[in-house]
């Protein structure tokens, strides 16, 4: 009810505060008899981490995967799976100064108005930081999908007005804004840079691909497979919007080009995104999402304080110009939340 | 879990299929006490309807309101709200072509993959005739909603690549294409008169704007306001995508050009579209939808059918060649039942 | 969250009022593919509804069953399925002496101080109307649950502190009272109709027992099998207490007394009512509800009016003198569903 | 879905095994800005745990309560309040008799049937140990009904046949047994101390008064209050069954007898335990449960192993003879979850 939880078969539900004692996640709905150990988990920790280059923070998560619950000798026994990251390099005190200032772009204001209270420190669960639990349970969730022949894989399609012209998968993992495209990377993280040198930030596209999901997955009306992943990646902080398949480019084609026509068995065109009515049809699923600009910029802004006098801010701090890179990671964990739920409920709709 | 649920305080259940006797809608949670009638909610649903201009299917449904509890002396009573709508003019054997064959960008294939069996008239369960139940439970929400002196009000931002220019609010009811640009209107009802001339049909963007929420509502992390309306959208059969405030622009623009600023109490801009972490600010709340081509087409197109055997279909019946106008109150209704959820989750949360 | 629904994965959502114009029910998660039909529910109606005989009520409702929605030449299609119930016989002018009292044992109180409104017409919500949905919703669950083996039964086990010493199954549905035993089942009509002239009521005792359910059934911690059964039984108007197997006389039992032991893989007694930690043994289950005696009787009563003033109420209309004949299929109902509910569950829990 | 969450606008989900490194629990649904400390919370764990005298189990549980997350200076802020209690003495060897092999009246069989996989030390996740971090959530539940004025008090009513006949409130927290009337507490004492001589065990009756709740809270049908309650208490493990007010008294009463009659505005008597149609009267809402003996004991059984094969087990170690001390406090602090989230409900009902 109070929206820390996500899912209904494989449920997840969160905890932490960016700057509180630790953060994490239970998993309730876990298989049963599943290997899975802290390495696994670790693996993905690690993609999400602050630091991983000069176009990341480079504040210090100390991002190391206990699992406290749920597993007997390396398997998975069916109790929820509890999984603890404990903070370290805390500073609350860096945030004295927005103790009692709205930054620009952030939660404070809004956290103030609906709790009436508000854990200043570092966005407290308003923070990137929350979605270390999230990344923890959707490595948890891909083990499952693995089982399943299913494969997940997002990436960096374009930052800073900077587009992918080519699409190497290979390539994604081993340049540091996980582009498609080495090329446009380089550019990318030229951009990001420079834009970092003077203070300001950077917004971009991160796109998404499922591969080897089964038809029928999905429900119809409300629970379409397509509704509940654009409830996934809105839950991300910096997304604003979602595209499935064409997406917004279907808003001009005519119907003649749009639908997906079949021939021998299989769907010859994708417009549609791997999804009709909600369900899924077996071929890959493809969306897109719009990431905003970082919203911790370093250059002046006018803000108010809690008294309602304005004043200028400036946020200084440790921060990601342009979070795409870091939010590869937590939109393919989402994705593998969503999909692995639905594979549990398609099994309770056929029993 | 199987899907036909929306909502968790305010929360609607929808149930009928198209060519079925009836489609309708149980609400419970509804505050008790408030004054509520059939013939508002007919308002609605007459806006819904099809055959209202050349531009809408001629096909007739009978949209008629019975609330056959929850009322009493025509004020709520706090117990669950049943609308039924019966359905009339239903020509199931219009469908017998398509009985054994899939319709491209029908959900046909799916369904029959999801569940084994499928109930082929008319789309059954996926048909837009399905929204019909939305969109009374959304008359009830708007109600609910008036008392908070929150307005909803959508309409047609773009057709067939035709974009509105101007914005006149009090022109959007009285254009059969539901367009905020009366001049603009003109050139859609024109093209897509074009287009169902000759059997194709073309898609368009919807724009939805609330109005008077009070700031604080939407949970934090996975039950954001935004995620919420992000769901509720997608869950709409011919949606694509949705973008919230700058949206995909924002993917372009700077931390320094997208961040809203503050002054005097308010802020300067709304780039953010009315929320910030998923949380009300109390400014309009502002997105897009994506709409694709109506997949019911009379060219001939390339399928399978049951048995996997290639042939060509020709969809034949009543369609809709541009579904824009008639999806303005479903987006409507969606997001009525999204903000009302919200307000009551605020009330449990402070209380 | 308003509390009219019930199950996860077999969900039920229920509306109407026992003087408003029906009353149904809308299942979700219904296996797709399984014969149904109107009459084999009707069976289950025929058992709830009053005037079966000289010690129920001679009020006539007309339960007559229409399926609305989710099934397609006679078999289910995973979609809501919608059964619905007219109200005829409906004469709320017979309440009007109770609109502005609150009658003693009935729900009229608590529901003004709740809602600040109320219908009195027949109790409104608070009926015994209002399960003619779950028994309705019941005879689908109990059609799935014989695809999977399992039989479903109540009786009355005591009416009046009159106990049932045999217990002969067949006896059961031809006697009026329900009674496991026939000999008893005599002397609780006598006892029930001597009280009827003189215008009060009494209580009993129904059992229930459920067989060929499948070891490994229920959630550990918060959903076991007895805590959701219980849920289940204390939601039905009349009844004030549960127990599973031993139930109270366990607490007077030694661990050595009570604790089943097993041999040749099998139980030797089934103290535990076939479950163990929450979790089906594979053994009957079986357990016992409290059933308080009817509140509308017709001796004068002391209560207070809206105003707070002290008067003689005497409720006069037609009502069961015992309910419990008219309780053991709305038992048998409740069982079902959680049942159906719970191997749906397990379903997703093993995939 | 997988059931270890409860409540719906107050909710909890919890995590752990008895032998594994912790047992904790989100709780989601906090009030923002109530005062709450470890403290307050670990008085409620001291009175859970074991070793407390010589009727409770030697074994030593250290349930220190760490709040790592949902409060800024000691104030809750409305995010999650997590708490984690780690595991100490834990000796997983000291159940490698019982790895193959299903104690009676254990859920070791169950477990196994459910999962196909099972955590055999301590009982894993069906040990008593899981009921910490229900205590400790429902003493941050109390800390919210403290505000609204609700008191809940719980306490034996009857152990090994041995009956209270005085009420005297202060008495039940100053003997070993938490009995209600002392003279019987010696009794209980003797009772449980002879049986534990002889390696037997005994069960007992728990009775639980909550005082000052409003009128009005529970909602009608499905999630009445005495619905909701009695899922609570048969969720924990031992007791095996419940009743209401009379309770089963009631099944032998006449309707003059039971029903609650009003004079000068208030209820007369209090047959109904507080609550009319599943929704309180205002008046002290009174349920008893039935507690079953501890099914560790350490006489032979007859029980069979992994392999179907019969043999004897003696069940060794740390157990409480009776554990109706013990559950006193779980009891309350279920109560206080189901009373604290119905509050909230209500909330949302009226709004």
């Amino acid at each position: 009810m109070a929206g820390n939880s996500f899912g209904e078969s494989f449920k997840i539900t969160t905890f932490g505060e960016s700057h509180g004692a630790a953060v994490g996640v239970i998993i309730d709905g876990v298989t049963p008899g599943v290997d899975i150990d802290e390495a696994f988990i670790q693996v993905q920790m690690d993609r999400r981490k602050p630091g991983q280059s000069t176009v990341t923070s480079p504040r210090k998560e100390y991002d190391i995967v206990h699992i406290l619950s749920g597993t007997y000798e390396g398997k998975t026994t069916g109790t929820p799976l509890f999984i603890i990251l404990y903070n370290k390099d805390m500073r609350p005190e860096a945030y004295d100064d927005i103790k009692h200032s709205f930054r620009p772009g952030h939660a404070d204001f809004t956290y103030l108005e609906k709790y009436g209270i508000r854990d200043h420190r570092g966005s407290g669960r308003a923070s990137g930081r929350e979605t270390a639990g999230r990344v923890a349970a959707g490595a948890v969730a891909r083990k499952m999908l693995e089982r399943r022949g299913v494969s997940v894989i997002a990436y960096t399609q374009e930052i800073g007005g900077i587009a992918c012209r080519d699409y190497v998968e290979e390539a994604i993992e081993s340049n540091p804004v996980r582009a498609c495209d080495p090329q446009a990377a380089v550019q990318m993280v030229e951009k990001i840079e420079s834009l970092a040198a003077i203070g300001d930030s950077c917004g971009g596209i991160v796109e998404c691909r499922i591969r080897g999901v089964q038809p029928g997955l999905g429900e119809p009306v409300f629970d379409k497979l397509d509704a509940d992943l654009a409830k996934a990646m809105l839950s991300i902080g910096a997304v604003k919007g979602i595209e499935f398949g064409a997406g917004f480019a279907a808003a001009r084609m005519l119907g003649s080009q749009h639908n997906d026509q079949m021939k021998g068995g299989e769907f010859i065109t994708n417009h549609a995104g791997g999804m009709l009515g909600g369900i899924s049809t077996g071929e890959e699923i493809v969306f897109r999402v719009a990431v905003k600009p970082t919203s911790s910029i370093s250059l002046p802004q006018q803000t108010v304080n809690r008294d309602g006098e304005d004043h200028t801010i400036v946020t200084i701090g440790r921060h990601d110009p342009c979070i795409c890179p870091r939010i590869v990671p937590v939109v393919e964990a989402m994705a593998c939340l969503v999909i692995e739920d639905h594979y549990k409920r398609q099994a309770a709709t056929r029993y």
